[in-house]
């Protein structure tokens, strides 16, 4: 299904007027629709700017959408299969960002419908002047995730995003790119080929038309996107100041999981995200299956917990446990000690010792029985 | 104010015949008292078992007391002023440690009175097998609270449980090592000269008997006795079989403050403390002062989150904020164009941006303006 084409070029041409995430517009295209909201525009009878409707009587949309077209470019809207279900929260997801509501419009760069590239999609986010540490986890986590099959949803920064992205294409897995500038452009320039990469794999994504330039306010929109196309936002490395922290707000105010990797505490790129599990109530993640465990599709990812390796104590049967815990650690002790300390019967502590001894648990020298080293003592 | 003699004389007699945290002894005290839990068990009529009736009768409690007042020593029991009320909370701890309820009685050897010494107090712990980043954490936060007037208990331990100690002692701060084997005995033995600056400056306590030695099932008794002698437990380190989490299990099991140190993520001694944030809602803190906002006497410890330093956006008028906002990073654009996405006039734009490539925030090139890049885009 496809959405109207009066429709999309209706929305097209308000995308062309608008700057991304401008909430006047969003407000209008909510309550009219995009072909109303244009036609009022056109003929003075909307409450948006006029200086947005002098702008609007100079767009050709059709010829917007033709040579996007022939870049390769969509400009998708509700009512195509590929529009995102999951953008519809940022009509009440709240406006303290400067920026909101739904994007009247995407343009969609790529083989692969967005609709079913953010089905299950997990952002992996963070600074730009990340550390070795943090570009290696995000590599990871991008990696693994992509290879159970959700998508990584970044922004093609430096730094973290970076490594997300590569992650995920080193196993060939999905990711969306989505940018703050046109899907035509590479921002940043170094990163033309990791976006070549993605446009031929995954998907660009904008809410900016082409050929527009990234500033700090279509980054704060697009910070919006990524926390919307996703079910959960990882913020893996992000100092107090990052804008990592901003697609956390919006994880947080549109109710998704809001994810954070820990990091050494004397880490200024870690300070962030540090925040946001102390103040925010982000989940603590540490390892790739934790951040599919609380985004996947229910149950679909089980998670066993770290455990260390069995240690020779847990496999002795419980009355052998009982009689090695009470063997002194350091001066030794007799048999009947152990025995009363242990509160088990002088004949089987006899027993057990003799099992705890040829197991290397315990040693006997002159004085009694002491336990050995590796059986140590907890806390 | 002073216990009844015959009361702490009884309660001694019963810490010389029951083990340390023996759940039976404590269910018996709490119910009659120490002296008739001591005549019923001289008697024959108590529940509590005929071995421990039979050392009851070796015992002579009064050559214990005096032979510990010769080494400086005393025996602590509810009813004297030095008793801790905080210890009660013991009661009603969850039994699942095989250890349990409130001490008889507990040995004291040191200068200080410890109710005083454990009213405004944290518990710092953590692994043996510490890492030096833990260690140094342990000695920064030990050393800090310890300056703020709040004593850090611990478990004397090598690792995390030596650090916190040292760092305190470093600033001639108050401490209190809680043992597992008698105070009269140095363990670990390496930790000796610790144990006697404590004894000197601090408190050592144990429920152990003088001369007991340590083992496991002393050390999961003394572990709860850490927990409950401190408002709050910090883990610097754990890793997934430390002791030090047994310690957590019974500050969470009292209803105190669980607080955990993150590490760098593929770290095994930071795992322990990550599954702690994770799963059992410790507050993650990374500096001292947060261990003091969370365990410090009501609004005495008031805390200012971590921020950047001012950036030079903030500190322009909004206006400006708003131009430069609209200034792009990569390709320049010229003023009208930055005074459109701007929704500034014309004529305010060209003066913002005159005021901001003063400050050296923007840069005019032949095709337009452009953002500096130390504006840096938001994520």
């Amino acid at each position: 299904m496809t959405a109207p084409e009066r429709e999309r070029l209706a929305r097209a041409a308000l995308n062309f007027v608008g700057e991304p995430g401008s909430v006047p517009l969003a407000t209008e295209v909510a309550a009219k629709g995009g072909e109303r909201a244009y036609d009022d525009l056109l003929a003075g009878r909307s409450l948006l700017s006029e200086d947005l409707a002098l702008r609007a009587q100079r767009v050709d949309p059709v010829a917007e959408l033709l040579r996007a077209a022939e870049q390769g470019i969509r400009f998708a809207v509700p009512g195509d299969d590929e529009w995102p279900a999951m953008l519809d929260d940022l009509a009440f997801a709240d406006e303290l960002q400067q920026r909101g509501g739904i994007p009247v419009g995407l343009w969609v760069r790529g083989p692969r419908r967005l609709d079913e590239m953010v089905q299950h999609a997990v952002a992996v986010v963070g600074s730009r002047a990340a550390t070795s540490y943090g570009c290696q986890l995000a590599a990871d986590i991008g990696a693994k995730v992509a290879a159970a099959g959700v998508t990584v949803v970044s922004g093609a920064a430096f730094g973290i995003d970076f490594h997300a992205h590569r992650g995920a294409l080193t196993v060939d897995g999905p990711t969306v790119a989505v940018l703050a500038g046109g899907v035509d452009r590479a921002y940043p320039e170094k990163h033309a080929p990791l976006l070549e990469h993605i446009a031929h794999t995954g998907l660009l994504v904008s809410e900016a038309p082409l050929g527009a330039a990234s500033m700090r306010v279509r980054f704060l929109a697009r910070n919006r996107l990524i926390a919307a196309l996703a079910r959960g936002t990882v913020v893996v490395e992000a100092a107090v100041r990052s804008g990592a922290l901003n697609t956390a707000n919006w994880t947080a105010g549109l109710g998704r999981t809001l994810m954070g990797v820990p990091g050494p505490v004397n880490s200024a790129a870690s300070e962030g995200v540090h925040q946001l599990i102390r103040s925010r109530g982000a989940l603590l993640v540490t390892r790739p299956e934790e951040v599919l465990e609380a985004v996947g599709p229910m149950g679909s990812f089980m998670l066993r917990e770290p455990r260390a390796a069995a240690h020779p104590r847990d496999l002795l049967p419980i009355a052998d446990q009982q009689v090695l815990d009470a063997v002194p650690i350091a001066q030794p002790a007799l048999t009947e000690s152990v025995a009363r300390i242990a509160g088990v019967h002088p004949r089987r502590t006899r027993e057990a010792l003799d099992r705890l001894l040829s197991a290397g648990l315990v040693e006997c020298v002159s004085a009694g029985w002491r336990a050995l080293r590796d059986t140590e003592a907890p806390g």
